[in-house]
């Protein structure tokens, strides 16, 4: 395809550049499973010693030196073959949403258009396409072997012992099998523990799976606003979300172009994305919630769904009866979606649309394989509003909709808080299990205190930290920039590495097997002064590097026995070095240890 | 007294101007107590609503626009008199360490020294002149008053019932009273729960408290290394650190001029000082740990106790049956204290000089009133270290070793890890709090995870947060360059404002009254668009005006009824300020909520 000239086409090009970079002492390698077409990416980092750990790699092509991504043709569609095999879709001869055909034939758009001669796919007429309809039948899918085998990143490969240590977890119910096995994921997604977001029209996704027996994920918002970002900027902050580990990316535009921003990000986005289809549904009739109605809203859903987005949040547990449970709150409506939709029941004096026609909502999700992300409308904005009766009363419902999207087989995730002080977090989690039938939680934060605008990621990660750990299976970031301002790049890179940090540790709390083979690593590499190890262990290698360069930049002091914050004659590490070697080289310790701890109780005073 | 020409004295004058402007819209106000030389500082925050909230304020004279601090003068010895009254001290004729008396007496150390005309003070022979000696003897001194007045925060000066609302927390066995009394501080020192680390040579200090019944603290450490850093550099640290919120400072310095260094620090410092004293005694035999004996010790000790320093760490803990139990650690031994204590104990086959002379320190501790922190020398550095038999077997020993303390009312906290994934923090609060007879604990972080060079500020402040509020009454901070390098200024404020997040948590979670009245302040003016009241409110004042302003920056903005994270369309806040505005003209709201809650049940079927 020959470049166009204009506008978006000749600047795009460099927006994937923030991505293709491998990470010090890393390569990507492809597992392959029991088809040729089944190739699960990872990052395999290999140490000074020439030993190799792999690690989870959401990053996509961008980071394959082989591939050379053109951003105006989009990723290569690698699970087309498995879709058209099932045999359960049609292709359409266009787009079925009235406002997409608009976009699509507006010769002024064209040069904001990407160009695709792919149509959209849709469910043949009674068929339902979702993984979880799959799952129920008792069919693995290809997308079910590739993230069995992502999840293990070749564990069963770790050979030192000392790698594999790790201490017991304090599950909270989960059940993490050694190894993810494919039926173990079907089974998961069979009863709704799980879910794998795929839309049919996305089938350059490299499936990902969000459930509590897996490994914790994390979410990226980026998405422009009234105030700015241009197309090619969006595409680049989804690109430098994945480089750092965004495990899905949700689009939250809601300036110009919507329509075009997102197909852009759809067909060059390796991980799941996913939308509040309320925001653009708003878009549509001027910003004014009033005017919303189910048309245009159902219009946009299917406008949505053939575009590929892989899961929708809807605010549709958001009822009449809650809003007055809400005056007397400190914050109010905090939730975007969840204040337009207050707005829209009280002008109307009636139930929400999203709440009247769930069922037809969850027939269109099933003929693409759209995943719900019921919204928390009414999720508390401050510490004061914590786990109040709107709060859990908006759960209750969501617990409700889960049930009748399953009768679905529509894959559903539960979105939670928000702002909650430390000691009223667990109740959030043990209640959205119990209401919602074990559904996957995935929770923005929580923040655990409202004091700290410019360091929230860093006060919401240590809710998130929590919250994972108690069972909540994937984590929306914080930026730095929330309560201020809209992020930039420095604040997404921020919000990531403070969620990984957080997911992490909560897999590791969890007991999730082979969770500290990456620690263990690093700790080693530590103890014997392997700094560049180190920094490619790290979450952000590049940070590591940059800072211990900031005080010791030759490379002479990238094998020192010391950092700048002791100096070589106060640091520990070598030290306890010196004293292992003298331990090791002393006769009769294994004896003098002995006799001391025979010789027990109040040992100060026998001196 | 006029300024010298040489070196530090002409250098230094402008170190402490990083403290000195005050916050956004705050002044300092000063509580008077029972006398009027009882005069607690707090910063006053004026909301453009008029109403008035008070933080506490570990600033200092710095940040009081009346006082012009002069470094080369030191600050106001504002306890003195407190002192005198009691009369129990003698006034020295000179410093009893010959360490000490070589430096003073060295001209080539002119330009280097603090020039002070007061001489060291000491208890009368046979005294006790420890705050626990004076409680459990009944007697309310000043600094007990004061740090009454202090935790207070003018609680009791909030009339708006909103601004004290707040969920009830979970203790774990603290039992926090609704105010403070200076007697209730009198039995927490005396029983051992809380200290109050004031060197009588320190009286400077304006009096805080330590233990898991008052607002929780932290601490930042500054110091030079052999790679770097200046007398004016770390003086300036010091006032940098107790601006964001520093509640003690400890120099850790292991470079030059280490005496005169901290008598700068001392005398210009409104926060208690802590050192370890090893560090100095191993500069003083050229950093050979083997040559080191108890009369370098105990001359050390005597030196710093002169110069007023409130707190040591002591790693008395660490006996030579544990050295073999680090054997098989992936990261052995990680406390520079503590490694150079294990390589002593090897090298000479026998049980620490720290040890051995406990009692010996105990006397010299209460003649000054030094407090103890007991370090914990076998501290975990790795998550696969932790509570191990190593840190467990040395912990006991920290616990046979308060007691002694406290039979000599010496006042006591204990160190604690370090690095521990989420599921075994909380054993190490327990055996902490059983052990050690509830004395306060002090603990590094902990890290929650190994793999995130960087960011270790935040991965510490995940497990600070959590160990908190299981009751640990300090946590001493991490920054970003942990693992990695010196800490400059930025990475200073960046550490400090994490724990004061995790700090803060950790009050609420432990349900501290009147804790959530900062951040219900906070809450209301976002929901009421103040945003110069959010920047005033906020642990970082300066920060969240620059990030808001990043995007903003017009003065407008700062009234504006949205942010540019979503624009004025999709602002939640304003959106549910007119949903409220709304419901409220609304006639028949409440019925139509209780009709539908009586209805009950699965709602969305009866639609």
């Amino acid at each position: 395809m020959n470049a166009r000239p204009e506008d978006v086409h000749a600047r795009i090009h460099n927006a994937g550049a923030v991505a293709v970079e491998p990470f010090q002492q890393s390569q990507k390698i492809y597992v392959e499973g029991s088809r040729p077409d089944i190739r699960v990416p990872m990052r395999q980092i290999t140490l000074t010693t020439d030993e190799k750990v792999h690690v989870y790699d959401t990053s996509g092509p961008f980071s394959d030196p082989a591939i050379q991504v053109d951003l105006r043709q989009g990723l290569d569609p690698i699970r087309s073959s498995w879709i058209e095999d099932r045999g359960d879709t049609e292709v359409l001869n266009g787009l079925t949403s009235k406002y997409g055909q608009q976009r699509a034939q507006d010769p002024e758009l064209a040069s904001l258009r990407f160009y695709d001669s792919r149509k959209p796919r849709r469910a043949l007429s009674g068929n339902n396409v979702s993984q979880m309809h799959y799952a129920k039948k008792g069919i693995i899918t290809p997308e079910m072997e590739y993230v069995a085998i992502r999840e293990n990143q070749k564990l069963e490969d770790v050979q030192d012992a000392g790698l594999l240590k790790q201490h017991p977890g304090e599950s909270f119910g989960a059940a993490i099998p050694k190894i993810i096995t494919p039926e173990f994921v079907r089974n998961e997604v069979a009863c709704g523990r799980a879910i794998i977001p795929a839309n049919i029209n996305h089938p350059e996704v490299e499936p990902m799976i969000i459930g509590r027996n897996f490994l914790t994920k994390i979410n990226a918002n980026i998405g422009n606003s009234a105030l700015g970002s241009s197309i090619e900027e969006e595409v680049e902050k989804m690109a430098w979300s994945i480089r750092w580990g965004g495990d899905t990316v949700m689009d939250l535009s809601t300036g110009k172009n919507i329509h075009e921003t997102r197909e852009w990000i759809v067909r060059n986005s390796p991980v799941p994305i996913g939308t509040v289809p309320i925001y653009q549904a708003l878009e549509k009739v001027d910003g004014i919630a009033e005017d919303l109605n189910w048309e245009v809203m159902r219009d946009t859903l299917i406008e949505q769904a053939e575009q590929g987005v892989d899961y929708f949040t809807i605010h549709a547990g958001l009822l009449l009866r809650h809003v007055p449970m809400t005056a007397e709150r400190v914050t109010g409506i905090v939730s975007r979606g969840g204040s337009i939709m207050a707005k829209w029941c009280l002008a109307h004096h009636q139930e929400s649309f999203l709440y009247t026609h769930f069922e037809e909502i969850c027939e269109i999700m099933k003929a693409y394989d759209v995943s719900f992300s019921l919204g928390d409308g009414l999720r508390p904005g401050s510490l004061a509003d914590a786990n109040d009766a709107a709060q859990f009363g908006e759960l209750e419902v969501l617990g409700e909709l889960t049930k009748i999207a399953w009768e679905h087989d529509v894959q559903t995730i539960i979105e939670g808080p928000g702002h909650v002080p430390m000691q009223l977090i667990k109740e959030n989690m043990d209640k959205q299990l119990k209401e919602c039938g074990e559904a996957p939680f995935y929770t923005l934060g929580p923040l655990v205190t409202d004091i700290s605008p410019g360091y929230d990621h860093l006060s919401s990660a240590i809710g998130a930290a929590m919250i994972g750990w108690y069972g909540t299976a994937m984590l929306c970031y914080v930026t730095p920039k929330e309560h201020l301002g809209l992020p930039d790049k420095e604040d997404v890179r921020e919000g990531i590495v403070a969620y990984k940090i957080a997911a992490h540790a909560a897999d590791i709390a969890k007991g999730h097997p082979g969770s500290q083979v990456r620690d263990n690593a690093m700790s080693k590499a530590r103890f014997e002064f392997r700094w560049h190890d180190q920094f490619a262990l790290a979450l952000d290698p590049e940070r590591a590097l940059e800072f211990h360069d900031a005080t010791l930049p030759k490379e002479s002091a990238k094998v020192a026995h010391f950092c700048s914050m002791c100096g070589p004659k106060f640091c520990s590490m070598k030290i306890s070095q010196e004293v292992r070697e003298y331990a090791e080289n002393l006769k009769g310790m294994e004896e003098k240890s002995k006799e001391f701890t025979e010789g027990g109780g109040e040992i100060y005073r026998k001196l």
